[in-house]
């Protein structure tokens, strides 16, 4: 068997570099000169890369489309906009290169943060943690009436992947009537889906709306005015897709009008907001800075992930998370 | 049939006093000259108390002890520690008075509430909603890195009934490792339960730790120096029983010493607790105004299980709730 040459820009401490090494030998990884500093953000193209079989990490472009070796990029990563066009599509169909992302380190978290913002909402936490009120106040009043439970309520989802069936797992035993938004629906998702087509029947209703739209020219700007206009009046709108999805503008006169109750945003445009933004003071307005995917042995879990997809690429399974 | 009297001192608006009325009919509802600010208050004494067979809301002692009309309290709330006496229970014993509380009224809320305790701690919303940090500094990655799933983790819940049956089925999706404490466990409860004996083991390996202790001579202070040093390093105290089962000096040690990562209190001693407390401004302590219960239209579920009650106690059905 002829060693791999496994290029990983991915930016890791020693113990997960070395599992990423010993998980991978006799095969060899290669490094850059620097790693990136997150996984969003693009490290320099590194010297090694021409001679890499396998690019694991966020490889720039130019390095690509420059290969004559590469057959498999692992993105380390859930979102994956600067490989999501036309021309990057056909560069890999061409070249018989796969790609596979890392969605599935991710969902699990992106599933229990957007659930934590549902049932923060739903309890009223911000204002609640906020409020010194003593019992049997006007506030104190509206504080518990105000609190809403999820029993029951219609949720929409928008984008259908590993996210959101995370999602319907935990929203299980509060039997809320779920929708989701899929570009394709098959049938088996094991929940009613409609198409953007039938978005605003399902907004009507949405006690919730929960976007985990990718970034791409599709969906930029996806939740504009119009959009905005079909939900139901008083929900409460969730991102955790990408910002960009956004129209700001619109939602932060949904939000004023009262037409929405709240946003609860972990994804913004750009990133971080700007401190003097009218979001940040907008009081409905939650925002949290991009760490939805978050979680304890983040990068251990990402080389995991990729470990096991690299035992599947040697075997001929198909991949985990393969996205092209 | 003879009509019979219910005096109900619970605050309703016009609506709710209109379900009371009507749901009861043709039986009479009598009313104090003052309705009780809160359902956790003690309304005045009403001239009419005297003649009532049955009281909803929150009796005043003195009148049920000077009743000898009354057979059936029916407590507008879950704790009920101002009769939760030995006198109290032989009066009632002794003059045949059967006693049920509103427990199901606020079981659902009160678990929907520390379970959005549970998920805000970890996913770290508080710090995460505050903070404004860009993709890929230190902070973002702590925040990130700090976020810990619930999934697989250990909770000791003190106190089972009706709000750790309803949380039980909510963290079912969470697959966690549940111990709960009851003074008489019947082993039908559906997982592990234990004494207080039984206490020290299951503390020292639990990730979350959910008091439900209601307030009498046996619980207060439960919470102590020692059982906080009982309690796994780094575990996370709740707490929506009531504020006098802990010892506040020992919790803010505890906090202060980073034995506990953190407590999110929905009840203290006193209430609410003076803005210049110690547990106020400690970092890792998060709290909110004894809203647990809170839900839409409370007074509303509230005469609706009274009513419910009413017709079993008409047709001689077992009481839900009952307490005494």
């Amino acid at each position: 068997m002829t060693a791999l040459k496994i290029f990983s820009d991915s930016p890791l401490d020693a113990s997960n570099t070395r599992l990423l090494v010993d998980g991978t030998a006799p095969h060899e990884v290669l490094f850059p000169r620097t790693a990136a500093a997150s996984v969003l953000a693009q490290a320099e193209p590194g010297p090694a890369f021409p001679l890499a079989d396998i690019a694991f990490g966020q490889p720039d472009l130019e390095s690509i489309r420059r290969s004559d070796k590469l057959k498999w990029i692992h993105v380390s990563s859930a979102g994956f906009t600067r490989y999501d066009t036309p021309e990057f599509r056909a560069l890999v169909a061409e070249r018989g290169i796969v790609v596979s992302n890392s969605s599935s380190v991710y969902a699990a978290a992106c599933a229990e943060h957007v659930f934590a913002f549902m049932l923060a909402q739903s309890r009223w936490l911000p204002q609640a943690l906020r409020s010194q009120t003593p019992n049997g106040s006007p506030e104190w009043f509206q504080l518990r009436g105000d609190s809403v439970s999820l029993r029951g309520q219609s949720v929409v989802i928008l984008g259908f992947g590993g996210i959101a069936t995370e999602l319907v797992k935990l929203l299980a035993p509060f039997e809320m009537k779920i929708t989701a938004m899929r570009r394709h629906p098959r049938g088996d998702e094991g929940f009613p889906t409609v198409t953007a087509e039938g978005l605003p029947a399902a907004l009507a209703t949405a006690d919730h709306v929960i976007n985990i739209l990718p970034d791409n020219a599709a969906s930029r700007n996806f939740i504009d005015a119009a959009r905005l206009a079909q939900m139901k009046p008083g929900a409460v709108f969730h991102n955790i897709g990408r910002g960009t999805t956004v129209d700001q503008d619109a939602l932060l006169a949904a939000l004023r009008s009262g037409r929405l109750a709240a946003a609860w945003l972990d994804v913004t445009e750009p990133e971080p907001l700007p401190a003097g933004h009218p979001l940040r003071s907008e009081p409905n307005c939650f925002i949290t800075p991009h760490i939805a995917g978050g979680h304890a042995d983040e990068s251990g879990t990402l080389v995991r992930h990729f470990l096991s997809n690299f035992q599947r690429y040697l075997t001929g399974s198909p991949l985990l998370d393969r996205i092209m």
